[in-house]
């Protein structure tokens, strides 16, 4: 099994040897470009994909093909574009890797096999998407009651390199902010 | 077992007369008057409510006493000031019934008595959550990408009745816009 998923995996769920082969059997590994597109609007997204290295980025795009950043994916961590995913219907957002990116990818069916078929890993399963649901509950609370400054100080508490990493546009978007208050916040540090 | 949560569970999970009855004991019921409180900011959400009548309202409180709606949970629906309920922290959101409402309510420990003693309940729960962050990444798409018109017209065809049942000044916060906004649409209906 991949190193980086044993890591994630330790302390969450205890495998015997048959279960870690049919967890490696599920998982497949993938790597991007800078800028790569995982999905595209409008396409299924057919996996969920955990970041081995590099970072992944759902946005999205209106008719004049102005892009916002929904979410970031930081390693570690599991996204996809998640309601074309479970819900199986055309994505309204992309998924891209803005960095070259190291990535492990399971399928829908996949995901459904260790369902079954491995005890406990619905209940991992089922915590870590409680985790990503409470982030996007923070992400309106931040949107609704948080300022530029707040917004930019809980990106730096919660994930310092990324503001460095990524370019300007894609951050200051992210946080809701323009590229001239973000390096306004950034020059104030 | 109450009707409201029997005709939630049909189609969802098949329960033998055990287990409907330790469903059943699960599941306290709780009448509120209008606008009463359920979860104070700063205490920790121990249940999970599920709205047989009525609404309820996850709200934001800024220094000056300003509320913000960040939620509304309508009826045959569950919901609690998640992060809390979860992570088992202070709430910073309150929880409210802006209407007199009839709910069934369940705590932490039966939740999990549930996920235990009840095959598929953990499953049907899993699958509940998936839907709640996806209607969560739905909110956070309509504040990035829509204007007040989109985001009420997509009330109008979710929600209608709430529009007309809940105060202006909770539906314009709900919808992030001012309350001239939101009559100014309502006649243009």
């Amino acid at each position: 099994m991949h190193p980086a998923l044993q890591t994630y995996l330790a302390g969450k769920i205890t495998l015997s040897d048959e279960q870690a082969s049919i967890v490696s059997r599920c998982f497949k590994t993938k790597c991007t470009k800078r800028n790569e597109i995982l999905v595209t609007k409008g396409s299924v997204a057919r996996y969920v994909y955990f970041v081995v290295q590099g970072c992944l980025r759902v946005f999205l795009t209106d008719d004049q093909g102005n892009e916002s950043t929904r979410f970031l994916i930081l390693e570690g961590r599991f996204g996809t574009a998640f309601p074309s995913f479970i819900l199986r219907k055309p994505s309204i957002a992309s998924l891209q890797s803005p960095e070259p990116s190291q990535l492990l990818m399971i399928s829908y069916e996949d995901r459904q096999t260790l369902y079954e078929r491995i005890p406990g890993w619905e209940t991992m399963d089922r915590i870590g998407i409680e985790l990503d649901y409470i982030e996007s509950i923070q992400r309106i609370e931040s949107f609704i009651s948080l300022d530029a400054r707040a917004r930019y100080d809980t990106l730096q508490q919660t994930n310092p390199e990324i503001i460095h990493r990524l370019p300007a546009k894609i951050i200051a978007d992210y946080l809701g902010i323009s590229q001239e208050t973000l390096s306004r916040l950034k020059s104030k540090k």
